[in-house]
């Protein structure tokens, strides 16, 4: 087994230049004494076979992280076309008049904008295209991805309230809405703190690392919570809507192709969920300096030391 | 701001040693060159500096490991105890005779078994009395709590397969039933694997190797997955409980004192889901053999290499 810190994608073209400071981590549990680490002065062919050896991974992890990427991409454009359709097909369709139709986009602009869009938004930074020297194009296409997740999570959430204020429903009452309207809540004050700390000139460089754990840390719970949030809300639905005997439906119990249809929905969003929260989680996948960062461990607790 | 990596708790009874060799990962930010790196010709003066700024914040990270751990402990309790008084105050009790007070075994064995016994067993190894040499009463003891939490899921899952034989209601038809049972399945999975890999002495160290990373984020996978299972199934069972005009009972839509009171349930499940999984992905609270092989970075992709 092979045990190596890949520096950067950039090792590609770099591969006869000598190991930098944080090369020495590479061979660490390969020597006997602390004395050998980053020595300048080992043979040619050991500190080859050591680049070589740091290549091949990381040629590996470029080809999976890709394959990760591209299949994230593909359960979040499922699970957008699968929550449209559903509502199309099934629930009647969409309109803005207060009707259960209006309700309708609920569904639709959370699992958009509170799932989809903002779980590509989250993995931006592993895409090693965003790994260079200007990362500000990148924070401010991560920012407005976040900001189109929150508009749609808000719009959304219009949905919800105008339907049950024109029907006289009380908002707010059931578990699902708490765990969602306090999803939608962080993910607003995370966007409000993220521009204000990591976009703003005026941000200091320390209140940025101090910030940057808890941003990357709010924003798996945040994924996580609007996984919850997603799969009570269809499973409420379902109950709401098939009950049976009313207009011939089949009620949720007897599995009819709808109920089917909308849990598989329920399965795609946790599969885009785990994949997003995996992608994030891998080290080897992190930005280069949030990687040099997370190896000399610098959890939340001690940054401010 | 200081970076560094504690090389495990026993530093505190080795403060004038010199640094191990993992403890070159130490200054890598304050160096200029990697032949500075490990250098055991460095000043006397600032090897004790290193070694007193390692001693301060391992200090801080221990007493903030078990504010943590206690929290986690008394949001565990707080969960089990209010489940159990809901299902017997607001629920009528429990019963096993295929009635709906067989039901009410359901929700307590599995937050009981599925997210609080789960939760604590997933925690055991991060608690620094574990961190000695002899890991084999930790890996049984963790060993025994997740066959307790496996066990109480079972019951648990029983308690409503047989109330719904006993009813005629079919059995897996929701999303939250599809959740639930895939959890269930994945930690009965993750245990036997767990033990066969783990425990078995013919298991080559090789394969432990190969298995831990997937055994940690399986783990982490199935807390979550518990999480979504609580909160849909505790939303499902408030919106088929309270439906008022029955017995004289508000329905859900007016916020009762049971619907706000099972609704907190949710709220202290997540909390503990939260807090669990906090306690996990923390390094500095990992088993030192673990954060050693996470400082050389060994996740899973590149495990088999």
């Amino acid at each position: 087994m092979q045990q190596e810190v890949p520096s950067s994608f950039s090792s590609f073209s770099s591969s006869s230049s000598p190991p930098s400071p944080q090369h020495c981590l590479l061979p660490l549990t390969h020597l006997d004494t602390a004395a050998q680490c980053g020595s300048e002065t080992s043979a040619e062919v050991e500190e080859n076979h050591e680049v070589r050896l740091e290549i091949i991974p990381t040629m590996r992890s470029i080809v999976v992280f890709y394959m990760c990427y591209l299949l994230c991409l593909g359960l979040g454009v499922a699970c957008v076309a699968c929550v449209c359709v559903w509502n199309s097909q099934w629930r009647g369709g969409f309109a803005w008049d207060g009707s259960a139709l209006q309700f309708n986009w609920h569904p639709v602009l959370m699992v958009t904008g509170l799932v989809v869009v903002y779980g590509m938004g989250a993995v931006l930074y592993r895409i090693p295209l965003t790994w260079g020297e200007n990362k500000l194009p990148w924070k401010i296409l991560h920012a407005v991805l976040m900001l189109a997740a929150l508009i749609l999570s808000i719009l959304g959430l219009c949905a919800v309230f105008d339907f049950h204020n024109a029907k006289s429903i009380p908002n707010l009452y059931s578990l699902h809405s708490w765990i969602g309207i306090a999803t939608a809540a962080l993910f607003a004050t995370q966007w409000v703190v993220g521009v204000a700390g990591f976009l703003l000139p005026c941000s200091p460089v320390s209140l940025r690392k101090l910030l940057k754990p808890a941003h990357v840390w709010m924003g798996g719970i945040i994924m996580l919570l609007s996984i919850a949030a997603c799969i009570s809300g269809i499973n409420e639905k379902l109950f709401f809507s098939l009950k049976g005997n009313t207009n011939g439906s089949l009620p949720y119990s007897s599995s009819p192709p709808e109920a089917l249809y909308a849990n598989s929905l329920g399965v795609l969003i946790v599969a885009f969920g785990l994949i997003v929260l995996k992608i994030l989680s891998n080290q080897q996948w992190q930005h280069p300096d949030s990687r040099q960062q997370s190896t000399v461990y610098t959890p939340l607790l001690h940054e401010e030391n």
